[in-house]
C-alpha cells in the first residue's frame, strides 16, 4: 500500500492541475456505466502510470487490447482540449493503430498540425508517473502553442 | 460486354494520365500474389467504378468490408503520390474509419493540412465513372497545391 499512497501526497498539486482534471473527465466520458464513480482521481488515472515493474511484466511483443486504445485516444484528447481551450481555436485529435499497436497520433488547429507522434508498442502505453505524464502532456502542449502563435493564419483556416 | 467496352474506347487519353497510371501502380503494390498481373487499367480500376445501377443494389447501411478500406487508401495515396511529385515535398496520408465505415481522410505536408475530408458509407466508395474519379482528384490536388502555394512555409516544416 506504502507504494500507492507515496504519488498521492507528492501529487497533491498536481491533481488539481488543468491538465489531469481535464483526464478524469476524458476518462468519464468514456464510462458510460459509471464504474468510475466512487473511484478518486488517483484511482481513475492509475492505469496511465507504468513503472519500471509493472513495465518489464507487460511482453515487448503484443496487441493492444481496447482499453489501452480508449486511454491513448483520452490522453491526445485531453491535450486537444488543453490546446483548445488555451488558443480558443478547435484542436482535433486523430489516433490511427494497426491491430499491432503501431500508428500514428496527430493533432490539427485549422489547417496546422500541431502535434505528429509516430506511436509504438501501444499495449505497453503508460508513464513513469502521472507527474512525468503532466510533463509530457505541457511539452506537446507549449510545442503546439508556439506553431499556433507563428503560423496563426494557417491554424485559422 | 458493350457496356464494360464503352468506357475503355472514351477514356483512351484518360488511361495515360498521371493519375490513372498512378492508381494502377498503387493497386498493384497491394497485390503481393500477382492477381492483377494480366489484368489491363480498366479492369484493375473496375471496382473504383460503382454507377447508379450498380450504388442501389448494395444496401446503404453496411460494413465495409477489407477491399473497400484498401481501395479508399489507394484513392488517397495516390493523390499524396501527385502531390509530392508536384511540389517535390513528402505528402502523407491518413485514412481512420470505424468498422462502420465512418471517419476521416487528411493528407499532410510538412505541418500542413492539404485535404480533410469526413468519410463516411465506405462500404459504397466509388465513382460514377473513371473520368470522375479523375476529376475528384484533380480537384483535391489542385486545392491542395494552391495551399502549399500560399503557405510554403507550413509545408516545408
Amino acid at each position: 500500500m506504502s507504494e500507492t499512497l507515496e504519488p498521492i501526497i507528492e501529487n497533491e498539486g498536481l491533481l488539481k492541475s488543468d491538465f489531469v482534471i481535464e483526464m478524469v473527465r476524458q476518462m468519464r466520458a468514456i464510462d458510460p456505466y459509471g464504474a468510475y464513480d466512487s473511484l478518486s482521481t488517483t484511482e481513475i488515472l492509475e492505469p496511465f502510470v507504468l513503472t519500471k515493474e509493472k513495465k518489464r511484466e507487460i511482453p515487448i511483443i503484443g496487441d493492444p487490447d481496447e482499453l489501452v486504445i480508449a486511454r491513448v485516444k483520452v490522453f491526445y484528447n485531453a491535450i486537444s482540449a488543453m490546446i483548445e481551450a488555451e488558443c480558443g481555436l478547435m484542436a482535433v485529435p486523430l489516433v490511427n493503430l494497426t491491430h499491432e499497436g503501431f500508428g500514428r497520433a496527430i493533432i490539427t488547429v485549422g489547417k496546422l498540425v500541431v502535434m505528429d507522434r509516430t506511436l509504438r508498442d501501444v499495449h505497453r502505453f503508460g508513464f513513469p508517473s502521472l507527474s512525468k505524464m503532466k510533463d509530457e502532456a505541457d511539452k506537446i502542449l507549449s510545442v503546439a502553442l508556439e506553431l499556433i502563435g507563428t503560423h496563426s493564419k494557417v491554424a485559422g483556416l
